[in-house]
């Protein structure tokens, strides 16, 4: 396996499985001279943690299981202050329980990567996904805070938040509202049905996915490098390499099929002796380099794989294969919406980050 | 600019302006051994080439333009073999009216990546979109031929056709019809549909987009390197570094966004003592890795930019920015699913084949 | 700085400042299945270690300066087996005297990376060097342990030792007597020699240098990719990224110069129905391809630039530079011929892992 | 075979075997807005051909075949200006004689890459070496030739020349010597020995080797990435990628191997205002990083293989080998120093294009 870094100027390789000792990143190619705390990447590691309780009401999207997440910085950093030399972030697994997972050893679950991984290494660390779990993004979000830090300095400001979960959509962007919700959705009342709508799926055992949308402003002219790694290209392959993600698109996206050319080019007229868009329907970047407009994409959430009601799969064992059933136990997230906006955020700050040094 | 390669193993570099000498690619990685001939090369680029007429019909989607597209093979290939040394493709510019892109010095055209270059560079090649012409993506196609021949030899076959045109749908997936129609549809009842529809579209000098399937048969189980460079991941970005396409979606897609944990969830049985699934809601991918079933893939491919309505834009002289009305010339294509096709096609056989070596 | 991660299949990034938390490494690539255990690293990290003492003989080669060096393994091995999954490596720092080097804010030591740090990131850890110190090879030592496992598994066996020291030479190589003398030479005459010349030099607080030769022992035919990364590039790349080393000859090397073309050739034969090479001055490189034959290159290890002479520097405060004296303190190695043996063994098994997954 | 890029920002892939239809390069990542012409590159191509007669005299060192080398710019280039689009320049091979060499189909010349090419690819282009024939450096003269337009805009300058030959020293350094001999020697007495041991060696079908020096003057002190990236670590790998280069060393070398640390430090004092060094026995770099003193290295030539004394090898046909006699025909080099200082130059700057971008 040798996909596990991300970048070519700001390169974060990151490691580490869901139960094994402790999982982490190496940032190769931050700049020296940039203001770094533990406190910056921890503040951004808690916006991943299960956020179970709200203002009093608990929250039935995600897992009750605890994930400490403490952050400790390794190297690259001195006085506060980066080097230039490679910064080593290090987040222990604590209370991971591996015993929940015995029972997994030879069964591959619907929906995860077990089969997989399986087959393609021979060999599988069955407690709770090893490599494949989605604890493995802490460590992006550990990484997207720096990215982030780089970012702020050049104003590039990334926003993303729920926009659909259980089929429920939001009809309002506030920004405002984001944090105030379970679901990370923009729109008040979007977010209260979303969230009875997640609670009667989890009492049938079930699960439910969603839509994501993320705004990146402040972005000059002139980020993407055709003609392979446009920037809208990079974008996509941050996100698809999510592990929820089944899908992306830019601006109009996939409604741009229906469109006629003249209703999804976006006119120009000079503005105050410079350029100006009439609309944004590319979603801020031509020819995979940013026009200086707002960059909008949306991202497809699967629903959670794990879930209560037994399913059909195979148990493998001395290289029989045998047909059973499967009954997973545990804590489990019910739709990954907001514990996905943080990681959607850090991955487009990577790229941000990779492009603008 | 500096992302003009693609690929790890199976490494491809592309170059060439629209209006230039030449376009062509060098091929880093490609296996010694392999039957190579201008004439498997040549066929591929055939299949790129404006389809004007099929049948006696005239392709009301695609240009007059003519565009020779002969391809010489300048190194790594003796006595029709591979040597293992890097394979350079030429292509030769013979066709190419510079003189219709005088009026395009100073003036941006809405939708194509005039303003962007400009920007990025400070300097444009303004003859026919230059670098982020689509005639780049010939280099790519001929790059893409000998891959297929590697993968080929593995048994995976690629398959791309246009689902959507001017927003008529196919109804049924048909191979064998995807290269009897000018659409490249494989559903022949829709295909006339559409071509009527862009008929009407292109007599109001408008333009259309459309969608693409492509399914990717043959794949075994274990391509795919987590967690950056997962499967999909690889595929979004080689799909978006096409130009027109504005999103991807895999498997279920954005679909399974409303979809139940239940439902989207591939169970699996044992069959003739081998593991089968259910179902293929995942698209053939888990966790980043194939999981020897279809691929199938679906992309937005945006309405061409270039129309003969007059749109509003800007002229920049002297560093002064005018708003203007810009009248495009010349021969473009209306829709550019047909054409596209095989671009697809190509893109994903050097996603493959890189992993694959 | 961007530069901290050797290989390309199997990918080492360092991280780690002499006098921060931390040193390690995480290793992308290594395949799975492979027996791994922290007793096979730690023992190759101990023969990093000063060598302090052998037979009840001090070693006046070495500094006395206590390094634990215990490493523990982050990721990627389950039950004592490589995952196939990033191995994250951390080795701790534990007994730096950072107050050692408080006088050396301002001061560049002669010899040192200190000014050119400076001038590179504006900012530098001047605590031992920090990250340009010798200290980061430990890091190198522990992925090299690795990358050992995999070429004993194909057969390769490295072996390094000291053939100069402090202007005496090796008459005879001995492979049995490298780890019995203090100086890892291979010829146990001469070590005694080596020994006394270096106490002498050490009683005037001055430092020697020296040649460490390495025979790559198993390497089949084939290994090395024309035409930039040749075997004997990328062994050189490797080899000049050690800090003290500052040359490398593969086979006859520089007294090729002087040869005619007649001398130098190797000659064949056929020999039990295979190819034989009549001698081997290439060193077993022929087009920066493996031959098959031993590979042997010798690296040039300058002296120690820590001396305990007065030295005439520079202070640099609040901007201004002033001509100063400085005296060096604290504890250092006068030859580190010894030392950098277990590194060039790493750094060649980082290579020739690389090339052989 | 994947190992024709060099380079990471200022990316050469270089393509081509002696007797195909012709080599070249592609250059990704190039800025936007230099002056590139055809006139440039081919006068430093023609500073590579064979340097047959100067004055009147001929030139016993070199082959008298005839190289034409003519170059065309095929991308990148508009208007004479880079565009920032990858530049892909041609060489088309024009008078090479593959009859020469249909000898050699099955048999192996001594000190060639026959047997190892075989080896690896288990195919091979037996005609004048192929891809691991010299010729190929034309490309990367070439790609030097933008390289050093890059540099002279930062105003560093790049100088290699013979400093041994056929066992004859250089004793004094004289630039403006250089190109007025036949072995671009800068000292004039020390080049008519030279070439008086080398027409005496040739009249004994046998061949020389030698040493060439280069000097880098005008790089500011901070370029090389710690810790594997370093700028000697860079340089090396890329002398040593040439194809007749058996060994690198910086500054002192293995000179420095015998000093004392006292000796070998460079000492520092300020001098109106800034920092000065006493010496420059590093060669101009220190941990890696330029340290902006004039950078010096060496490289060992190895004498050219292709000699006309008759010579023992193997013939392998069918599987079946056999000793043989080889007596090589056609018309070769006796000492390649003067037509690899233009290579060692280039390359030179494509490591310094890379890093100063």
């Amino acid at each position: 396996m040798s996909g596990n870094t991300f970048g070519k100027n700001f390169k974060v390789t990151t490691f580490g499985e869901s139960h094994g000792a402790a999982l982490g990143c190496v940032i190769d190619g931050c700049p020296s001279g940039l203001k770094i705390t533990t406190e910056i990447i921890q503040k951004a590691l808690n916006r991943r943690k299960p956020n179970a309780v709200i203002d009093g009401k608990v929250n039935p999207a995600v897992t009750m299981r605890k994930e400490d997440d403490c952050v400790e910085i390794l190297s690259g950093v001195f006085n506060d202050t980066t080097e230039g030399t490679p910064i080593a972030l290090l987040i222990r697994n604590t209370s991971q329980h591996s015993s929940d997972y015995e029972n997994l050893k030879n069964t591959f679950r619907p929906g995860h990567a077990d089969f997989t991984y399986q087959e393609k290494y021979g060999f599988r660390d069955y407690r709770g996904g090893g490599r494949s779990s989605g604890r493995e993004t802490a460590a992006r979000v550990a990484a997207g805070a720096i990215a982030t830090e780089i970012l702020k300095k050049s104003g590039i400001q990334i926003t993303a938040y729920t926009i659909k979960a259980a089929g429920i959509e939001a009809k309002e962007i506030d920004f405002s509202q984001i944090e105030k919700n379970l679901l990370r959705c923009p729109d008040a009342t979007a977010a209260e049905k979303m969230l009875e709508k997640i609670n009667e799926i989890k009492s049938k055992g079930d699960s439910a996915g969603g839509i994501i949308e993320c705004q990146i402003q402040g972005v000059p002219a002139g980020l993407g490098e055709p003609v392979f790694d446009k920037l809208d290209a990079q974008l996509a392959k941050a996100m698809l390499s999510i592990g929820a993600i089944k899908g992306i698109e830019f601006g109009e996206g996939f409604a741009a099929a229906d469109l006629l050319g003249s209703e999804n080019n976006d006119c120009m007229h000079e503005e105050n002796g410079k350029i100006a868009f009439d609309s944004n329907h590319a979603g801020g970047i031509l020819g995979g380099i940013s026009n200086g407009q707002t960059i909008i994409f949306r991202v497809a959430v699967k629903p959670v794989p794990s879930i209560f009601i037994p399913q059909n799969t195979v148990c493998v064992q001395d290289g029989n294969v045998k047909s059973t059933e499967l009954q997973i136990k545990g804590r489990h997230d019910v739709c990954l919406c907001p514990r996905i906006v943080p990681v959607v955020e850090a991955m487009a700050a990577l790229v941000l980050a990779d492009m603008i040094i």
